[in-house]
């Protein structure tokens, strides 16, 4: 079978979103509802609104989750239905005569093995499928009718149901597959706009279809696939349904997720076995973390690795680059950014480490900072193996601290540290004896007058 | 139609919940029950227990929630019930002659609208109004009993109640209303205390208008409107509902959400529109965050205003009294109290800002601590515009950091810095070479003796 | 009665949980599964397997949650059937002569009183009690069968079930009890293994002793209790239902969670009298919390005890060692480990304490270090009563400051402090006036170049 093309309607103002951001770039698990969407076709093709909302779209033109060539572009001139937006597409589905689905920007949750589901209709003889659903709350869908054979013979709106077509529960998706791009041109010639709000309805291709004596069939997914996001509610129940799956495809693998529904992935998190995870995790978009791994409660990890038995947090952030070796320590209020820590390297307490290496089996102080920028450009801190640095130290990079180095608390260091030797900054202690409470004194006394 | 008055019953002991707090000044979304009930209330009265309870109250004598004037407060002297209760407000409402709402200090998620509805039949001709809802499980609840023509006649008790009546959903929230307080005034005379109990109960009143042949009526709300708080428990339970709707609220306003369940806001939370929170952020009360906001994720903020477009957390604490300006940055592991920040300012890492003014553009580097208390006194930092903190810097307040002004690493600035000079405080790096393998080998021979 | 006595099985691979480690030691509320049954048991005994993964059971070989004498262990060579399991224990239920338990190390939520019912159907007469349970999913599960006088007469296993009897929802939990070790090793020698899988079946006893005329009965349990943990997703579900049960108690104590399903608790921790815990708490084995103790959000605690009335959080950590005084105030980003804060102390902001003693009203600033690791070993910091410690301090321990010593902001004290002194390191102030500004003109002109 020839492959499918995907055509995507994007184009919803979403009102209800109360947005400055086109509805369909809303995220979901770290990425835009469209590009779930995108990565749930076959083929790739969507319209965008044209005018004021234009610009706001320009961000995502060639992001990442967007593989190479990214899906062209149609402006539907003006907003006329459903039929209309498809139409605006045709350019792309008439150069070729395979299969054409169409997708909604708004319907993110659809999976992959629905839409193989309908392609195997089509393959087995269908000129056009449906994904419909059996809803609990039916009113506002339009329903799915069946002639006495079975087959599915229109979609009827719920302003024009009779009661029994309403007592339905079965609805339509919106979600439907053409045969061939043929057919598809054919069936939108065809449907006109005489209805209350003067607009060309995709629906109206079933009962054409029909009337013609076209196969038509239903493939049936569970309403939550189907679930379209017109506000920032429905946003929320889309992103929990969709952790859930995320979640459960973890444990699957052999994760231990303490408390699930308080741990947050996203849609390319990869999580390998045996690995443990505290309540309260939140878990950005390009991070791994390899076998064996302990993650304790309250971190926040974004476009990093982590090495295989590595002990993380609580109360860790790991940012972008941020690369711990196998058996690495990271612990509480620390920071990395850009940065490798090697194995068996410990940075435990209240650091920040950015722009840096930390070698083998070295040993970071609580409270040491890496400071990278010098308000104009940021420079590099590498420490070297068994490096120990002294609580409270500010490393001024470019810095280098060797192997086997030692640097006292509280020093700044501006200049590298051979290999084993000792660096430190520090002013000699002194002291007043007594100060204290003569200024306790005075200081009551005044208070008192 | 006279302006109503509301005498709110708070004195119950709350056993249950085991604590020397009065039970309505337990807290729901930052603020006592009672104050969600007087918020509510059209106008306010309420009475409390005398005796050993009395001085627990003090603390809310007059808070912020209560505008100004405050409820009266009548002290019921004895326990003899909820007709008891009423009576004891009798110097509020006798004073007038309008109607007499009696709600309950643990009900606090009674709606504005259902007391509207409440007046509203009071205003087309009842005499008597009460809030009824249908349980799911009405065991223990008084059920509402109809004459013939569907007209409220009486309230049954639990215990009192024949097989037939028990199986009655529609139950009583004892929350109710009277035309008038000459109405109200009559009805309480005639309570009788003929019970199991030997106490007066107000429930008896709407038999009472029923057989004098006034007008009695119920307007139903949701059974979760009218949930009384007995248990920590059941506190648990109104805290759940009553972030339900405040999150609803901010979600139809245009702020996203991630994990809706995680975000836990106050009762006068403002948050503007195009917000994104992250999962896992405590908003105390006191907060307003405006258009554009994104809030990462394990935030906790209390008194405090950010501005547009400002980027917090994760991991950021604000405290009472700090003030992010339009695009500032506040980054993880920070505190802020009492604090201004400054358009495109930036506190990225590791630091604490207290009775303080950023300026413009400035950055603080990682590990800056304002010292702004000496053991004695509280005193000010202020950093001008452009200026460049280095990392682990102390500010040693009261003190001035001028314009463009450039702070070295690990600094301890006592004195005022002038606008664009370089100001630090360092020793000189001292090395001596070979000195860490030396100790290491030392101790290791040390250890294997 | 003779003391009863528990065989529980622990040899289950526990494939689907994809982990090396056994599938009974596997966590709950901080406590192996295994830990939590044999809490639960009047006596104990279990088997392990033998083989490749005993070496895995080595590290709880006698661990804290283990009371002494530990159970004794009983290998089963192959894997034949729960009956074979149980056999492989006769060493120590012959012993004796007292009722014998057969429990799961997968089923830990088993409550004290569901297994004290048991023992009272010994008491009262019965010769083997099965627990079961009303499924609302029955398939899968063994069926209870009942003669016509409602006796247990046996267990029919799914796979062997007519239409009728998979109809019926009362199921095998697996948990039974034997009046004696004589009837129970009775039963055992003459269960056989012609079935499917040539196992030897515990259940095959029920029908054995309904055909000897012994006493059979049923004591049921909610499903919840006997829930068998299979996967990471079981033991997720366990561990929610483990907490609700821990949260629910502690409410009930007088402890209020403003959200507790964001609180997580361990088996074994206190918490007093008008405790308040607001979102966000994780709370591992061995810590008390005294009465009126307030946690603010986001905190981590293990092995630590909080004094009466004191306040932590929010991002608090308290490590292992960690003992706060009644009033004790620790703030934010803050660490503390091995360590007594004394009554009144505060200990506010981004500060790390370790190896420590802080004496009563000290105050530690902002940012302070304690330096107790110099690479080679820990030593101990002691800061006596009403001390000052100036904010970004490091003390290098071994050192002790004394009783209302006062210590300079950015002081690095490597000596000991008398009382009432002040001590500091501090490099002189230095100022180079307008060089931040001929450092941006320079960087900006070679920016443009």
């Amino acid at each position: 079978m020839t492959q499918a093309l995907a055509v995507v309607l994007a184009a919803g103002k979403g009102t209800r979103m109360k947005s400055d951001l086109p509805k369909v770039l809303h995220r979901l698990a770290g990425a835009p509802m469209l590009a779930h969407v995108l990565r749930t076709a076959p083929r790739r093709g969507f319209r965008v609104r044209p005018s004021s909302s234009v610009p706001a779209w320009r961000p995502w033109a060639r992001p990442g989750w967007l593989s190479s060539p990214g899906p062209e572009v149609f402006v539907q001139t003006d907003q006329l239905g459903t039929a209309d937006a498809v139409k605006a597409a045709a350019p792309a589905f008439e150069a070729g005569d395979g299969p054409v689905l169409v997708l909604y920007g708004d319907t993110p949750l659809l999976r992959p093995e629905t839409l193989k589901a309908v392609l195997g209709e089509l393959e087995a003889g269908a000129d056009l499928v449906v994904i419909g659903f059996d809803a609990a709350e039916p009113t506002g869908y339009g329903r799915l009718l069946f002639d006495d054979k079975s087959r599915l013979a229109g979609i009827r709106e719920e302003k024009d149901a009779t009661p029994a077509e309403r007592a339905l529960t079965l609805c339509n998706s919106g979600i439907m597959a053409f045969r061939s791009s043929a057919a598809l041109s054919g069936l939108l010639s065809r449907i006109g706009n005489d209805n209350a709000k003067g607009e060309y309805y995709l629906t109206d291709a079933v009962a054409l279809a029909y009337g013609d004596g076209l196969q038509t069939r239903v493939v049936l997914s569970n309403a939550e696939e189907v679930l379209g996001v017109n506000s920032r509610s429905e946003l929320a129940v889309a992103e929990g349904l969709m952790q859930q799956r995320l979640r459960a495809a973890v444990m699957e693998g052999g994760t231990t997720l303490v408390a699930p529904d308080t741990v947050f992935l996203s849609y390319d998190t990869v999580i390998g076995r045996d690995v443990v995870i505290e309540p309260n995790v939140v878990i950005a978009p390009g991070v791994t973390i390899e076998d064996g791994v302990t993650i304790r409660g309250f971190c926040h990890f974004e476009q990093a690795r982590i090495g295989a038995r590595a002990t993380v947090g609580p109360f860790a952030r790991l940012r972008p680059g941020a690369e711990l070796a196998p058996g690495a320590h990271v612990g509480n209020f620390v920071e990395i950014k850009n940065a490798k820590v090697a194995e068996g390297a410990k940075v435990n307490h209240l650091t920040y480490i950015g722009d840096a290496s930390i070698g083998p089996n070295a040993n970071i102080g609580a409270g040491t900072i890496t400071c990278n920028y010098d308000g104009f450009s940021k420079h590099r801190t590498e420490i070297g193996a068994d490096a120990f640095i002294g609580s409270n130290s500010s490393l001024v990079a470019p810095v280098k601290i060797g192997d086997g180095a030692y640097v006292g608390s509280g020093s700044v260091i501006s200049k590298d540290v051979p290999d084993d030797a000792l660096a430190l900054t520090r002013a000699k202690q002194e002291e007043r004896a007594g100060w204290a409470a003569k200024v306790r004194e005075r200081r009551t006394r005044d208070t008192s007058k």
